[in-house]
């Protein structure tokens, strides 16, 4: 993979900041939208859930899930050809005691100051969602199967 | 459920022509996007997908999916109003040689012109995504779980 081309993922990943997550319900396939800021090295992608949604209900049962950033529609002719990443991993709450906890927050809310009230909430929690695997599509013929190693390389590019 | 509510599900629904499909992959779920076209009465929603990408194996082997359409990312201070539906069903590929066929062509060719070469080729099928239950978030607020003769109604609106 090209560093042009992992500069365009890492893009596609800094600028959406909305994805849509597939989740197990009863071992079929349930796909809702989550808001997400990415961790500086895309080593995980940070979800803040409340537990009185179903996606939530879902990965506390089965962290198995799957992740799809997609380039907003732009009205193109072929929308087959937006650029668009699918991560498969999993998902599972951060303690608000741990060490990781405050900078996953901060990190978070640099992406999605809104959320800031969302916090003070006792139903929600964070969730860290780590890709075991990936496919990106940059475009036409532009199709790559990736390891977490390729996404901390594209981290590293501009 | 609110006719003003209806009509907005349906605008989004077909504002939209791109969406997040989960499917099983191993009895995990992996989201992908795929263009739709959405049937007049909403009673299925049609993708045309070649049998060589990943998802389409999944449907061949587990009809089980979902589909999430989203309102676009227009920015605003909090991601998390915009609106989108989750629709949770099964998907089967529609034979060429049937009476649905050529109207599902042109269903899928009117909304989606760009995708009419693909017609010629030959690993690709037309697939009818069947709806059995959906929720709909039209924004802060306004969550409900629905069923195919709601989205018929709404497909009655404007």
């Amino acid at each position: 993979m090209h560093s042009e081309e992992l500069a365009a993922l890492a893009t596609l990943i800094r600028s959406q900041r909305s994805a849509a997550l597939g989740t197990l319900r009863e071992a079929s396939p349930f796909v809702s939208m989550v808001a997400y800021a990415a961790e500086p090295d895309f080593g995980g992608l940070l979800l803040h859930l409340s537990r009185l949604a179903a996606h939530t209900r879902h990965l506390l049962a089965n962290p198995q899930s799957s992740l799809l950033i997609s380039e907003r529609d732009d009205e193109r002719d072929d929308p087959q050809t937006l650029a668009r990443i699918t991560l498969v991993g999993a998902a599972a709450p951060i303690a608000a005691e741990s060490a990781a906890y405050a900078a996953a927050r901060g990190s978070y809310l640099a992406r999605l100051p809104a959320a800031a009230p969302l916090f003070e909430f006792p139903d929600f929690a964070l969730f860290r969602f780590v890709p075991s695997q990936a496919r990106y599509v940059g475009g036409f013929g532009r199709i790559y199967t990736l390891t977490p190693e390729h996404l901390r390389r594209a981290a590293e590019t501009q």
